[in-house]
């Protein structure tokens, strides 16, 4: 039992969080030993299982990362920009390995992390599946093979209760096609094409933000040339694949040295 | 040969132009006697077949609408609106059938072929195709079956070259999608959808106008609720479903009486 | 309290069961007062939300059909084609709605049911989703407009465990689109393509059965011509859709006339 | 002129052949010089260009393919696999390089090249699309990145008169998967799925062969876990594309050693 690490899962009542517990306490690589909320929750002090509506875990809900952390090798954080940076600090104070899920981080929050990644490990990715992660890939290497002579569109859809458009994800596509072309995302990017628009300019990388009942992440990369097309595809259909790569990350974090990381490092993709 | 209807194509060099002129001359149930462009094109005085870069077809390309529609049961345009409304004067002079399919017409020109329209039979419509034609049916069906809480996409795909977004097509259906749920279309649009949005609002009808490659046209209409998705797509292959569409037309109207007609009522849906 | 309808649900153990257990539960529209496993099953004699690793619903488990029957209003039933005949008969003895969700039956077994609904109502669908019900109507509709020249296949997938192909939603889609044309589903159907099968046999339908990960049933029905094709989908990415329609077809049920009906009754398209 | 490479296209009067003689004399890059039919072909003795219903284009049609290497630099042949091997022989006495689209040969015949191939460069692919070519590729490494938890489909559509099922370029693709997951096509492809077939079987590789309209040819490649999909997509809507890649591949051939290559060294992927 030793051996095998001890999980907390921060925002353990949002539906990312309570995913999480259950892919941990699912698993025989890891122990679920500590939930977080903030101060004020309803579920601070109760069992998590029970807050949960199933039964017991045995881990009571705290409103204190650090004496959560201190008790832990690795915390799993899909939580906000603010809580994660300050979460980023005590979890290096405890040594923890740090996944962070959370998205919308701006450039000074991602270079507020830097301290915490000098004394731990930091595993961070706008998404978690492996999926993902090797589409991202095979979006570099198909823009690099083709041509301006193929128009690159990201196309994504997703739940509507999203707020933002378009998603991280179709957005780290984006950049992959413009890095494998040799081009700034920013200087190419046609966002919200409507109305008199012109003829499509040669090089440009369309998005399009798609919305609607409860899908959970589709995210198609279309490249089209004049007689042929290729699209590469990522359907997500359960958050769950988020929360496993999520632990895989946890698990991998264990043992390595200090520093930020992400899941192409960590799929050894 | 008597009874077989005499065609005039307009704007005949351009690749509708060309389409629809191969497309009457393949066809034993129409002859082509008139191809017109205008004034000064290189064109004028040639051999319509010729120009085309294939053998003689017997018709000089003419700078002379009016005297092209003399010998003729139809004529069909795919031009510009402002020609459209020329010919469709020139038209009821001869007691033409006159099939517009030129897109982008105004309220006002729309409401100047009036005139026209008690003299002659027009048939006017953003798409000529069968499976367009129904698809906008089964939109209206479906949007007036399904509630709110299937919210509506439109999805449409063209080739690189077009100037508009989203398609005429594309707003034919989101206007079928309305008008099958009782509202206004121009009340719920949700058009070029980019950055904090917020949630999708409830009873919205989203586009997108993907653009890539020589894609000639294709469009999805997307109803998703929690748990459930309804796709009704369309996909063009080949402008010559646009051509024969255009053609039924010409040959539908014969006997009419004067008046504005779609195709809907071509099609008999 | 009184008018809220009481349910039965049958194999409560099953993935199917369970869902329709959460479904009854979180409905302020029904109860649920009882589940029945087969004799032996070790759920029997427990609280089945407690079975299901939940908080306790205060309904036990058992074995003795009509005993649970006795109590309810309606009976949910998506096990195999002989309990299925059996629950019939005990449904009408205790005059409960028996919503069937149950595939596979023989049209022995469905025979079989007949004198069951001379006394109670039986709702019976291959598949209970609003979704698909509406799919199948605009199948027909469809299939009936458009003439041979478009070619007609059902693709269908699903999770990597399902044991026949097509689904019986295919079949029931197939069987709309030869409705539409007046032919017979068996004269037509092209079951299995593969190898050298000379040039496609006009008025064929065409079925194809894709199986991986855990899908949890899609569907399209392609109209393929010379130049266009339409394509009616429907996607169904929560087996609560289906756990939803039963729920619906059970209170529908109060109060109709004895008989058999199906989804397109209960939804009133 | 001298410099640009001459080239003869066989089977001149099928669809594939007039495509191949557009493409050639609509380049800049290489000139048609010579057209080849069967013997007793009504096109013997015509000029090319007018037997396409098009202006002359200065070749005649002729019966003695040797007579036509000889003048030539390349030959471009889709024809049928005994007419390719003959060809394969005068190829290599005229020192052509000899394009093969060929497709449908036996390992006999494609054993049978081999002498040609020590005196002249052989082209030959199941496809000559850049990205036909390109998603085979992609096929091999994701199969090689993933594991057996992501079940593998390939489904393909083609027109209606295609005989064969599935394609030959679905089962390249069937290989190169096989090959990247290091196992033999023959020992895990499913085709034809149709029955009880009991559930789907860890490792295999699954083949679904649509067929409608006019399609030119669309290929999918799903990985489907549970939880994520991923599909690799190549859409054909246009012959021209395997005929820009034949003329690719006549012109790359020139100055090449003698010897058996294929599209992926020619495009260099």
């Amino acid at each position: 039992m030793t051996h095998i690490p001890g999980i907390v899962i921060t925002g353990a009542s949002g539906r990312m969080g309570q995913m999480l517990i259950r892919t941990v306490t699912e698993s025989d690589q890891a122990r679920l030993v500590g939930a977080v909320e903030r101060a004020g929750h309803d579920w601070i002090g109760r069992d998590v299982g029970e807050a949960m509506g199933g039964q017991p875990l045995g881990v009571t809900v705290t409103d204190d990362p650090l004496e959560a952390f201190a008790k832990a090798q690795a915390v799993i954080d899909f939580t906000a920009p603010e809580a994660t940076v300050e979460f980023a600090g005590l979890a290096a104070q405890a040594r923890c390995v740090h996944v962070i899920g959370t998205t919308g981080m701006s450039d000074a929050q991602i270079a507020a992390l830097e301290p915490a990644a000098r004394h731990s490990v930091i595993v961070r990715a706008g998404n978690m599946s492996l999926g993902v992660n090797l589409l991202v890939q095979l979006t570099k290497k198909v823009a690099a093979a083709l041509d301006e002579d193929f128009d690159i569109e990201v196309i994504e859809a997703h739940h509507r209760h999203k707020v933002d458009a378009p998603s991280g994800t179709a957005l780290m596509l984006g950049e992959a096609a413009a890095e494998g072309r040799g081009v700034q995302l920013a200087d190419v990017a046609d966002r919200g094409r409507d109305g008199i628009t012109g003829a499509r300019e040669r090089g440009h990388i369309g998005f399009h933000a798609i919305r609607g009942g409860d899908i959970v992440g589709e995210h198609d990369v279309l490249f089209a040339a004049p007689g042929e097309r290729i699209v590469l595809r990522h359907v997500a259909t359960d958050r769950a694949i988020f929360a496993r790569g999520a632990l895989k990350a946890a698990l991998w974090g264990q043992g390595q040295k200090p520093g930020q990381y992400d899941m192409v490092d960590v799929l050894g993709l």
